[in-house]
């Protein structure tokens, strides 16, 4: 079995950098790279395109909202239209940096408010996956199962891998707690080995009300602005290789 | 004989509009497109795609520096690779754009200051040179004749269309006279009207000293923000036609 | 008696221009002068500042969200202290450039989306007003009459001066109709005369239902980016002379 | 005896953050807060300001050119006016902040790429020099001995407070090795022992050719952006004790 670990990568800008990007695109298989809005600059995209490159690391598209005060956290109402637009301006600003380097952008995967704002909106988010099954339809769509994203992609065609957040609570409704909350972040390192270690034993995860849910996911996600996510990111991929399966990028992950 | 007509299009940025690229985009048969560095966002970028794309208008990207304060028309001294992950991350963002849209970028013109820096430096213009080549070696790039950038781009085996700069002077040596000096602007419509007719009759233009110069173009660009923009690209299209040429897109031009 | 005319100006940013400040600052006796976060910037606000003593104008700070591709139309949820900070950030801003040139800010008057933020919040409008009173408690606070923002203003002993929108329609409950809505903006210039000359005469304002609604309000606001404001501006004007009132700035206004 | 010690500070944007300012903060006499051009935001330096206040700290202004990506380190070819006029800008919005807090700003320190351009023109130094003193006289100007900024200072009548620049290495003329040389920043803690010493008993350093230059400081400057900055400015802080002064904000360092 191969499973996939991966983690947003490349959130830095001109000086400021948010965790040891070069450290953590040694341990997970796919990274997923800022574009330029709300966060990274074509500086920081180029070498992360080639530090994934030499790693055979996956390359993925993060796209957020144009705000890089707010760090693409903040909602903010632009239309349809507009989202799509920045969604597609983003991917392709990475798919030519990739192809300048010789390699290409595998999967996309939505940051914070953008990605809440389109997986709560199902006109937006068919909108936002005809565009980018236009633009390249062989590209991945990151996402948490059953969500009205998975459904968007299935429908125009695009490929979905699921994803079991390791470091962020959920309700019992199986929905992210909100970044804030008490409890919200999980950042010991006994609890994220041991909801990893559940999730890829039972395919389960306990929700901060404290019940067990079913979860159907493919891929690992680790936030790279968690604290200490390289070693989280470490625990993540020892449990995948302790219990017998392979890290893999998302591609291979959906070949088998 | 065909020859295009360029301009720089959708420099404005939300709720800012440069000239009425609405209008101008129903007489040129090139758009360069500002990439949502020095001017120019998703949303226009889009609006100006689908603008080309109904008018069978060439697609170019015009990028620019990091810069929309002074309008990238401020030098920075970005390092080489700067100035080509910059260079590549703007043509990608308009190449997805066009991809999504169903049609493809067809040049690139560089915008001012970036233009300005690329064009004194050997060693830079044939690196970016070499950048776009493996982007995407079918690009078309638009300079002055017998510029290091012609040469970069010939040296890396890409298509190159020459400029007859139409609002703009020259000096004796057959460079720009710098915006800001007196005369380096050319506004009067039949100032631009007689230099087009010279160029097309005679292959030549009057430098800002008096002096006649050999030119080699095969497009002729208007500045957009030239007040009356719009006008002088009429005169020039009507120009054109009335010497029994035809106005036609970067790639018919070419290959004639 | 008098009464101010008072516009939105400086909303240019580095060549972009939004209306011809320069006319308009020989129309208006009021200039709410953009600080840089969603429109302006410190060239643009001092060249509003040198032209305002000129004419003798009062100079008002016009704060915005930080969002210039929005121009500080959409709602961005930034925590009150945030907010508070920004108004601020901003309004010092301006005080500089001001008193580096020998004069005195006298007003604030908040932009669109923060200031409808504020106009909804009471404990916000509370603190913003009470930030403002500890930078300079001889501010007068642009608002309209009967609304959070007055009565928060008056809650920390500043002073307010009331506005009447006459390119704008309210609703029944006098209420701004949202811009975007058909009739939202009025442009057509007898319609403006007609809202000024019943303002004035009668004190009354007519709704977009056709409700006849008292108005209290000692200044006029012309949206410098509604199309034709100067000639809308200069129509207030003369409405205002011709009833035989003076046209003055707020602090005069306030003085009789 | 009383030396102040300082470090620029806040030089976050949003999430970033660039050293460990509320630490850093327990260390300095003088605090030079950028002002949300080449870094900083209005939260930020609210809480900059604040923590001040709680140490005694003083509270410097530290423009720079408005270039975030470049953290205001290229110089950009701003005219005279539009230095003045971000300078004046800047200052103004931390004093508005700093005056909402009930203190005041005491100095101004200048950021990278503006304080060369504005200490290699004894013109432009003149007219910023003029622009500060007509907002605000009391302001003290941070500075090397023998600058050219240091005579436009004195030549309106602005105090100064004289530099030594802990970690950085100076050349035999006594000019800052420019970043990016071999040795230009000396982040070694007993290199900069032995610099703060030697200036303190012999008021001497040593060039980075070995030659020993006479200095004239009453200041003494830790990067903030420096590896290891917290400790250094420790060192600095316990060097300045051990040889019998104390340390002192700029105001108090001037009053002696």
């Amino acid at each position: 079995m191969k499973i996939d670990v991966n983690s947003d990568m490349g959130e830095g800008f001109g000086v400021y950098q948010l965790c040891d990007d070069e450290a953590l695109m040694q341990v997970v298989s796919s990274a997923n790279i800022a574009c330029g809005f709300h966060a990274g600059d074509p500086a920081i995209m180029t070498q992360m395109v080639r530090l994934a490159k030499r790693r055979g690391v996956g390359i993925g598209a993060h796209p957020g909202l144009p705000d890089r005060l707010g760090f693409g956290r903040k909602e903010i109402a632009f239309s349809p239209d507009e989202i799509c637009q920045q969604v597609i301006y983003q991917i392709g600003a990475l798919q030519a940096i990739a192809r300048t380097e010789g390699v290409s952008v595998s999967h996309v995967s939505f940051h914070a408010a953008m990605g809440n704002m389109i997986n709560r909106d199902e006109a937006l988010a068919r909108q936002v996956m005809q565009a980018i099954s236009h633009l390249d339809p062989a590209l991945i769509i990151f996402c948490q199962a059953d969500t009205i994203i998975e459904r968007a992609a299935q429908s125009v065609g695009l490929r979905s891998l699921t994803l079991f957040l390791a470091d962020r609570a959920c309700d019992a409704a199986g929905r992210l707690v909100p970044r804030g909350k008490p409890g919200a972040v999980i950042k010991e390192e006994g609890a994220v080995r041991g909801r990893v270690r559940q999730f890829l034993q039972e395919g389960t995860v306990t929700s901060i009300e404290g019940h067990r849910l079913a979860v159907r996911a493919r891929s690992i996600l680790i936030h790279s602005d968690t604290p200490g996510s390289l070693t989280l990111a470490k625990i993540v991929r020892s449990e995948i290789e302790a219990c017998g399966a392979a890290v893999a990028p998302a591609a291979e992950v959906l070949q088998q």
